[in-house]
């Protein structure tokens, strides 16, 4: 097994490492990445076997090009890698959207037919290398969003490898479906945290008490506020309509909780809790099962 | 050590059982609830030696009796209590907001001198005396905040009763800035997440999808959604002000993201997300020394 990752931060590097776990000795890595302290650390770490600062050093027999960079870093080299790589290598990328990706494999490469498009739901809050894990993708999903052009054995090829590092699967044939179902369950969420933690930063300037009053709900609520900023950005500004939308008809209900509270409305405050309540109860159940 | 606890839930049951862990044989409890049910529960796994649904039957003799109701339901019995109790039995209770408390006894009872109100800062998202812990005031924070007034010694007395059943004491005197502080630490954090799934509950009806794809960010963001909507109900309306005015502040910084997105602004997405993220970091600090 021979694999190139592109990009050589958190996602990158624990993909090396639970490619080492899954292939051992036979596996050879290359690692792509702009930064040149990057590449030493996995050099002298034994993470790959060698490394660039340019895509162009791709070695045309790899059995799969990962890129691994922040979405608009990977679609701004994507032109450059698939005119790289050898005939028979296959390609994936980790964005957490699918829409900008699938569009651009469509329209500028209607025929390139070994990209296979994936989104590894997993990551930490922390960045960088050194913080990778070869257990990151254990259990975790990998949702397969295959471009028009892409040859099902090529999907199929992916599915193997990811599950290989330790993910289960599943395909979304529709990339924009992918990315308005991940706007609920991961980028509005994400963007509520960011902006409620600035609000906190705001309103308590300085104030210990603030600090000392946080309590186990505020830690869980406000922990992925910690996530790398340029990362979040290309997610916000990549999944735009759907964050947009989503985050219109949630000021709405925002509005309907302040208005129940403005005119002590008892009632119409209790109903709307109890429906997210029982929304949460209900996919608690389901929950537990993916939980470790 | 007689105690009292009127309103023999999650937190009234922990009460309970921390007391018995606390002062072992030497501890008489008496349940009050209106449920009959509830009290044939206490009974029957000795959390209580005698109850009863009427506040009427608190012993003369208690050393502290704790309303440990819903606010709206502690501030209702407030008056009845306080012409009960005996002339040397101290009071306290457990509400998640403390102005009205405090309001009521300034307005109702400004020479009572023996009424401490107190805020745990525990809980759980199961409701019910079933759910109770003995462990659950464990390095938890208790915040006293003395009415007009509340003597010296009542204050102490309840610092060291709180202490003894596992948690750490902290006064604030001002009520309304607890209450204001507790806003953003507690209230409009579980207020956003109670929208947040009321949203994703409407947007994603019956898919499968969405339920798989749910990761730890939206689970550790959404927890709080599962919170008793009675309890919470109540703290919103009891901290009505705070919480409008907050969730006002909150809807700008909102707009301010809106903004930044439709308009590709990626410098102000980043340096609002950076501020965010400087703070929760920031946080992280303080947090870590908190959690077990």
């Amino acid at each position: 097994m021979k694999l190139a990752i592109v990009g050589f931060g958190l996602i990158g590097s624990s993909l090396a490492r639970a490619a080492q776990r899954a292939y051992g000795a036979s596996l050879n890595i290359t690692a792509i990445d702009p930064s040149q302290d990057v590449l030493t650390y996995a050099q002298e770490t034994g993470l790959c076997h060698q490394g660039s600062t340019s895509v162009l050093d791709i070695p045309k027999d790899c059995d799969w090009v990962i890129l691994a960079a922040p979405v608009a870093a990977s679609l701004a080299l994507l032109d450059t890698v698939i005119k790289t790589v050898g005939p028979n290598t296959m390609l994936s990328d980790v964005g957490s959207t699918k829409a900008l990706i699938v569009d651009a494999l469509n329209h500028r490469h209607p025929k390139f037919e070994r990209f296979i498009p994936a989104h590894p739901m997993a990551g930490r809050e922390v960045s960088g290398p050194k913080h990778g894990l070869a257990t990151l993708f254990d259990n975790k999903l990998v949702i397969l969003t295959p471009a028009r052009a892409t040859v099902d054995a090529v999907t199929k090829a992916a599915e193997s490898f990811y599950q290989k590092l330790g993910a289960r699967t599943l395909r979304i044939d529709d990339a924009s479906e992918h990315d308005r179902l991940m706007g609920y369950a991961s980028h509005l969420p994400h963007l509520l945290a960011f902006a409620f933690v600035n609000l906190a930063a705001r309103g308590n300037n300085g104030t210990t008490d603030y600090q000392d009053l946080t309590g186990g709900g505020y830690r869980d609520f406000t922990r992925i506020a910690a996530s790398d900023p340029t990362m979040w950005r290309d997610i916000f500004l990549g999944n735009k309509d759907n964050i947009v939308a989503q985050l219109d008809a949630f000021s709405s209900i925002l509005t309907t909780y302040r208005e129940a509270i403005l005119s002590d409305n008892d009632n119409s405050l209790t109903e709307l809790m109890r429906e997210a309540q029982s929304e949460r109860l209900r996919l608690k159940q389901i929950i537990k099962g993916q939980d470790k």
